[in-house]
């Protein structure tokens, strides 16, 4: 089983960008806990970060033919990214949203999310905790979450 | 440790209502999973249903003092229950807010929640799985989730 | 056949409250008028009322099953009572929304219902005759309204 | 006793035009049921169907003075028709506002009428059934309806 | 002369819950400081707390055709309580809204009352003091507040 | 101790400006109780009344330096003087803002107050009763009001 | 000298139609104190009321080439007669536009008119005198008003 | 009899200010011009012009008891100035506000107006004539406009 | 194949009116463009021009069952004929919705067309070339367009 | 004459991507027919399709300048893609901007374009035809579109 | 070359107000500042400060004839300030509108400018430097800014 | 001192494009200007452009680290490139917003900007001279702005 994880614009910075709300995790540490637990499903995971929209959506178009399932942490693309968010819809695997800080504790236009609604699911709030419950959900297809 | 579950209106009748949508799984069967897991993590699980917020808000203000998280789906209440809001709020424990199916992908007012702001984070449309994750995700309190 | 009818927060004052709007009988007496119809149409009526929205979410899951119909005004719910609507959705019976008054010639944030987009249908301004006309109707299914 | 009834634009294709909605009944077909009642309860009834609002003001100013009320299915003039409005409202006969279908149960702009708030009473999801109880209501006025 | 003091959700655990902005009596203080107030008035005090909006209509219902007035601290229910609201108007009694802290210093949403448009006054900010002053206004009706 | 007392404009027609709303009282008459009961308190009361705001303003800049505080009503700037709420915020004087009538029961636009969310709080709908009312709350800080 | 002044949907109801609004001079009489005024500027007026929209249009098309300005009074069409507004800006002629009752004191829809962004100006609130003032503008025409 | 006229902010500057929109009139010829058709009608006029809201309120009251009627042009005050409003509400003279050119065919923010629901009558898009038809219609108070 | 070309109000003007935007042929003109162009494509055209909505409903009610598509022009009725959308929603033809001008380039209002949700598509700013085009589109099905 | 046809985010996957909306032509299909009628116009096309708006706006900054117009199907671009819309309106060459789906009929998110304002026309819902007809639009100009 | 320099509503406690957002300069400081760098660049400055709206727009109707630019910091009539807007369009001399604190990253309301739309452009954020850059920016007028 | 200047997209054409709006002066001159100032400063400047969101945040990410402030012009960036604003604000150096034209004086949606609530401070409509304000307003950095 393949699962891409995909980090958006920004995410690179993690462990140094506003640490009070994104934690002190860098993106590699990340990367490498979420493998370690994928090692241990048995999932092989293919990891991917762009500050680009248009990177991101040629990441997806090439890979996701042969993987299983997306785990998607848009950043700020998660507002405004609509070709993002067709390219999700059009790609038909299941994906589930990740965000790191609880988006609904924040600014209002942080709120609204065009990703979510071609999304299987969506975890706000966990740190980089949410990654590992969305793979493991994905693991868990089919035979349908319970 | 201690954590209580909170399901809402019209979540007694779950497996009967909806199932396309909602699964197939009762709510006692969810129960039982979620203490399963419960029982592996050294967790002990306080559930309780309501179809009244009034209701809800005496179970929350008389088990949480000795509790040390709350995971709940509030049912429509996400929408309009500013008095359990308040009552999360004022009771200033780690709340996990899950919804059965993803609620970004279906009705405009379905995808406003009062509840989100003072919660810690949500889970949406991992379906039983999602009680599983926000479990964990407390269970790991405190050492922050990661 | 069986039909129950639900009368939401307040209508217990019917006759004393504000009698220019809402007429001058008694909700015992309005009662009693749908009973000698529903006799006449070989219809069992289970009445309801209470001030509680929980009440009367306990009231229909306990009842529906057993009922072919509800007849419900859910005074002042109409407007905000989203876990009222979802149990009249997850029940799925034929529901007809009955309003004393013409809510449409009152004040605007009387004019929106949260419960008619999950009903069969609506009746407003009638007086005590809308839940005749809402028996009526309820009786002669299936075999559909004409 | 004499009643007005009005079908509004389009109701002259009923039974054709998309009868999952609207039913398989004619708009004669219709007429003839509303007559047949009229009968039993001593009314005369007087039918027009314009696709025209100006010609259903003409119809509505020219037969007004001679009657006791007015049954009007405004069809989707309900949503914009501020002149026939102000012709209601000028009458000042009692007037219900009948639809076929419900339309709070459809499109957002179906659920706004600018009709209801110069109408005595809405009836809506009812079918042919709703010009019936309409008929009903308007003939036991005065006495007020119960 | 008698007045109806009624406490909303969350205000039994006054004191304790966010005294920032509540400040650090109880509720049973508070009532103790109504009530030596009402004493040197020589009015008598019914006070009533509840998280559940049915159970205040209830209390209201049965208790206000012997009182000349209502202080009223809706928590929460301030913001969505319609049927409150309804249950107010039509009791036709005059109703002081009171909150002991200032709402329209806080989020957007705690500034819109549904209660106000049908309350003789309302007192935000003043704390505790804001009862107090309720009080002697009711208790300076008729010869109306000057 | 020494309170500024600030009358906005039109406020001088007190009395004779329809009385249906606002009272029989003068301003004379008013300002002549408030300083009655300052009196008694041992409150140095200073009024003043304008029909400009650039007036009022430059009244607050030259007093408040020397006050404990401001009883103001602000009267139509209420609800757009962004330059009587500035002056407000900077001079930092506890600051109650004082309505004769309801403002909530009123138009809409009357609905909303630009100063409220830099007072310490809001009386509304008590008649002149509402200015002792803010004296009375003012005299007693510090020591907060409870 | 010729000037077209049209009357809109309900206005040949004038006198019978809410006369505490709109006045008790029926249409003919207005019609023939508008017609003397005009003699004694010299003017030819030709008057037209119709409840039709289309034949509003197709009135003013025939006529306007012939003529020097137009004096309307749209009724309702005034809020939604977005054809009538096409037709007057394409036939180019100076165009005002009169209301008996000021249309800005009543409802909140009737505050928006399609038609006076292609008029040269409105008068709202004068009574019969607002078709004379109208007239008068019109004939000073041009050499511009004053 | 007596009439007030009053210019608001910037109509000092008539004649020199964007000639295109406002026309090349000064005000002194303008005030000149109803000087001389007020002479005919009998008829006394007190003209007045100010950049200040307060100042026009302070006019207002002092005149306003010993005339007959106010004609007023509030410049920008149109849109904002509520305490305006408010002073023309409370001194119940019949109030006819005049706007030079058509505020309907202009930015957006111009098309509302505050004044205008507590006035008798509006007159936009007429120029100069605009003032003399609102004395016009002032003068044949009462026995009403025709 | 029969082909219905439906011109709605003011565009029997074209040619005259406001030719910057619409261009100097007249309707004329253009209905021969588009039967030379029909006759190539083995079509035959019934053009039908009207300033009333009702007598375009007509004529689509009376033609439309003998005809395999339809052209339609609007005109304003595009932003409210909400008549004329269910019209062509119940006659069930493939219907191609064309404007002279860019529609979108406009003001605000002509952004917004009632009737391309039921149209099978829009070409808008290609001047007489839509017919035209839309023509060609329609004689392609079925086969689909490609 | 040189034509410049760009495909924007997610085209590349025509004919693969959600075929009962778009079509079953792939990308390469459509290019291939746009150029056979181009050869038939004599006129020479570059087309060009990426997921990236810096590409296509880098495309049309180095193309525009040696071609006579643009056809432009930005995909989802077309809904907040505001630096492709200032490319477009700085490069000053007539664009059609054609959509495969009637965009009218969908979502309501895709009902507004950022484009269509700076576009010369729009044509939506007629499948890979609407390309074709682009192009003869542009290939008829100047001689302007008839 | 002569500029005028406006500071609208409670500038004057410049230093003493929230120090933390404007600064710790005094009004004086600043004007010491702007007149210092003025010589340097040979510009006459005209300073003026006032709590009133009208007072500005007399100051400005006065002066600038004789001036070539403004520079202004409006306070708060930034945000409803439509006569002062209408005095500095109908005056027609290059302004520039300066604020102390970035006013986009404060509360929403103070986003808004109803000055910037008539300004030749806008500084803000930048403290006292504002000034002299807008300053700098008129002298180096005509010859256009680069 | 080390600056970064950024142009975002279709800045590259200035001097091209729309003249009466950005004026005639090439990137490279403006880029000359800025670099000559900055030599007086002893300032090094670091300019870029680029027409992708994800190519200004990979320099900006590279480049920020090494430099003391960020001059940036987002173009139409400005208006929802949220990507860009959480690169700006997770880089945390003093940044100033530029815009040669006055975007509050043009198109509605011009004038929000979701760069400026991260930025110091923002200079809008002094054309290539901004550029040079906010060059010197960050080299008096720190030591504040006066």
């Amino acid at each position: 089983m393949r699962i891409l994880v995909v980090h958006g614009p920004n995410l690179n910075l993690l462990g140094q960008r506003e640490p009070g709300i994104y934690g002190t995790k860098t993106l590699g540490e990340i990367n490498a806990q979420i493998e370690r637990r994928a090692a241990e499903l048995g999932v092989t995971v293919v990891a991917f970060q762009s500050n680009s929209e248009g990177d991101i959506i040629d990441f997806l178009q090439a890979q996701a033919p042969q993987a299983e399932g997306i785990v998607i942490n848009p950043g700020a693309l998660t507002h405004y990214g609509l070709s993002l968010r067709d390219a999700i819809a059009s790609l038909a695997k299941p994906t589930i949203e990740v965000h790191l800080s609880n988006i609904y504790a924040r600014e209002d236009w942080r709120r609204n999310s065009v990703i979510s609604p071609v999304a299987l699911g969506q975890i706000s709030g966990l740190g980089g905790r949410g990654y590992i419950a969305a793979l493991e959900a994905l693991a868990a297809l089919p035979g349908k979450p319970e």
